[in-house]
């Protein structure tokens, strides 16, 4: 049986970490920012760029179809984006046939629905996310409690938008998981040996 | 350490069965319906009077509270549910510290939040609890689809609004949980091993 799990998660959760030590402790691929990486490469279009249309695409879309009149292909922007999303989702279907895989993001959940993956969601308390981000990222270091709150929702609500748009769900709604978890209380290790434990 | 659990779980999904598993699995005590025996001990009243309570008495608190002037004591309907109450909060904690459990229902991850409990919620996709109900509860098979959907979803109603009524907090949303558990795809001894990993 293949062993296919897909990795939704709030920003500073720990959802990276937890996919990265799941994928080496079972033994399989793990992809995160390398689909971005490889997106661009195919598509020609700057990794920047491919970043910020999967973070933010949802925005344009929803000024362009709700805000005018849309002619279907007469817009570039609209028509980019386009070639992104249909090269993620070809990509990360490339990724679960070729061998099993921890995926990270990039809706993976719902665009491998067919293949039953093990769907996690990785979420925590905002304290504990804030913590988090502190610890990790140096570049957010002279955020103030405040101002790396609203980052840190900032990013998921982004996040949710795009999964959203990409799906028609609503993102971290337990019912399209197997299994959230929440990682305020325990630890990372811990939590990867239950799963890996659920996985084997 | 000890090792309390508690499980709040959707009708139909299998909580009780993956409380009685884990417990067994864990070597520990394991509460469910004995709790209301001994309420109904406790205070003399009828067993089905307090399961009776314990289902449905925040809708006769809301009646009350919010539909006319109401003095404190004069009803005795009233009086008896807070004693029910009352009792349950110190049941479930004098049972959390006689030694390590499972316990399901009762609100007991926020009756036991300062001993820092596994919170988990278990729940299902509805044709998944549709026959899960169908296969354990023949006092049912005569409902039609549609009747036993819409008795699943008043049961649940039920718990939230009690849950609600009793904590303050949203019944099954993710964040007061530690683990929210699907049992619409995995089979419940895969799951009841992964969570005795989380909890050894």
């Amino acid at each position: 049986m293949t062993k296919i799990i897909t990795i939704g998660r709030e920003f500073g959760s720990g959802g990276r970490e937890i996919g990265n030590l799941l994928a080496k402790e079972l033994g399989i691929a793990y992809y995160d920012n390398e689909i971005i990486t490889e997106i661009a490469k195919r598509t020609r279009f700057d990794e920047g760029y491919v970043q910020h249309v999967m973070e933010n695409g949802p925005v344009t879309m929803g000024a362009m179809t709700h805000g005018r009149t849309f002619y279907m292909g007469m817009d570039p922007v609209f028509e980019q984006n386009n070639v992104i999303y249909r090269e993620q989702s070809r990509l990360v279907q490339e990724l679960a046939e070729k061998s099993d895989c921890v995926i990270v993001g990039r809706s993976a959940d719902y665009i491998l629905r067919d293949k039953d993956p093990l769907r996690l969601f990785i979420y925590a308390e905002m304290p504990h996310k804030m913590e988090r981000c502190r610890k990790r990222a140096p570049e957010q270091e002279n955020f103030t409690d405040r101002e790396l709150k609203r980052h840190i929702q900032d990013v998921d609500r982004r996040r949710g938008r795009y999964y959203q748009f990409f799906t028609g769900q609503t993102w971290g709604d337990k019912l399209n998981y197997d299994l959230c978890i929440n990682t305020s209380r325990a630890s990372v290790e811990e939590i990867v040996t239950a799963i890996a434990k659920l996985a084997k």
